[in-house]
């Protein structure tokens, strides 16, 4: 069941509050296919920061050089619609059970708004005010930022929560098959990276064995199928 | 130096996304004054969530159970404001240090989003919808919530993260005198959370030993002062 989110109760004269982005992020998926389904599961890929004009003030990230992760508050900006249904089929759960929307990082949420800790590599000053180098971001390119925040341990880091329905599910971790051919076309600094990418299943939940599948990463298309744990990758394109 | 979030120069111009509330929050605090500076740090405060009711789909919130701790991220209702200035002073460096904006957790942000980690205790359904009962929240009576998302410990605990200057300080923690007759007026069941709270130091940190000061909790002014690391309770009103 899907609900507007604007019914025409008055809900809209509530007052909303606007949310402007204050940075971009730049990554190397221009397309969310592919993207790992949460962050600092891929601790390889890299990320950039870059603040709106109206937010680069050096000052601003003062202290920020301090920390070794921070918080990203960011809009699913692929998602958003106007639309919203209480229930989601996680990919993680095959694809065809529902849960919650609340009980899931799901993008398809009341408020299109994601939450991703990433390792804070460095801050580099230059013409476009300070820019945030980031690891293991799980963000499309061009990402609109909300906020950043410094991870706090003693607040942020619960090792005694529990992993709740999370906990019972595997991580998938497919074996790779990577010509050498195809491989020398990825820029040497991009490889690790993408095999980790490929790594974790790419694939939507519910696509069927041997189906040939691609994904847009660091300026290449790459073509590949699964098969019985193996991914195997056909062709790399430039585009 | 404060900058207009909207200045002139076509920005207001980009799309804005407004955020709705999805829910409110009920705890004890009526005012921003005593609320500790971050989440966790008292569990026995408790609190519940109650949906909009747009929102009130029991569905909504169907395997939440099965987590133990959940994210909240709300508005600083209290402290939104059309101003931001790249650098604030929080509280616990003194309020005589500045950090930038983005190296805080600060209610003063470019957009005021705070983050806050809670136990989920239970969730209980009724006439008004699935109500989530919280412990050691750190907002105030009645903030609006835009998104609740369950904690995923592979993504959201890093034992490793370091504490960047957060790490160098210490929590204060006060004795308290609490005289028993005044003490009797606290209803039984918010006596510990109240105590915890006192123990934090609910003064601005830049507050001069000896002063008095009030905090409103569960009902009730709570009238103190603190002088060399003891907090004494000078009174007592229900309000």
């Amino acid at each position: 069941m899907k609900t507007k989110l604007f019914p025409d109760d008055g809900y809209l004269c509530q007052t909303f509050r606007p949310m402007k982005p204050i940075a971009h992020i730049h990554t190397d998926f221009p397309a969310k296919f592919g993207i790992p389904r949460q962050s600092g599961l891929v601790d390889t890929l890299e990320g950039q920061v870059v603040f709106e004009p109206a937010f680069r003030h050096p000052d601003a990230v003062r202290g920020l050089e301090s920390f070794s992760h921070i918080w990203l508050i960011w809009e699913f900006s692929e998602t958003a619609r106007d639309t919203w249904s209480p229930v989601v089929r996680p990919p993680r759960l095959g694809g065809n059970r529902t849960m919650g929307v609340f009980a899931t990082r799901s993008p398809f949420r009341p408020n299109p708004v994601g939450l991703s800790l990433v390792r804070l590599q460095r801050i580099v000053c230059g013409p476009d005010g300070p820019v945030l180098h980031v690891a293991g971001a799980d963000l499309m390119d061009g990402t609109p930022i909300y906020d950043i925040k410094p991870y706090i341990r003693y607040t942020d880091c619960r090792p005694e929560a529990s992993d709740g329905y999370v906990g019972a599910l595997h991580e998938r971790h497919l074996e790779i098959v990577f010509p050498d051919d195809l491989l020398q076309q990825i820029p040497d600094s991009k490889r690790a990276a993408l095999l980790a990418v490929l790594q974790t299943d790419p694939r939507p939940a519910y696509q069927e064995d041997g189906k040939a599948c691609g994904m847009a990463f660091a300026g290449h298309d790459i073509r590949f199928h699964v098969r019985e744990g193996v991914l195997y990758v056909e062709g790399v394109r430039k585009i």
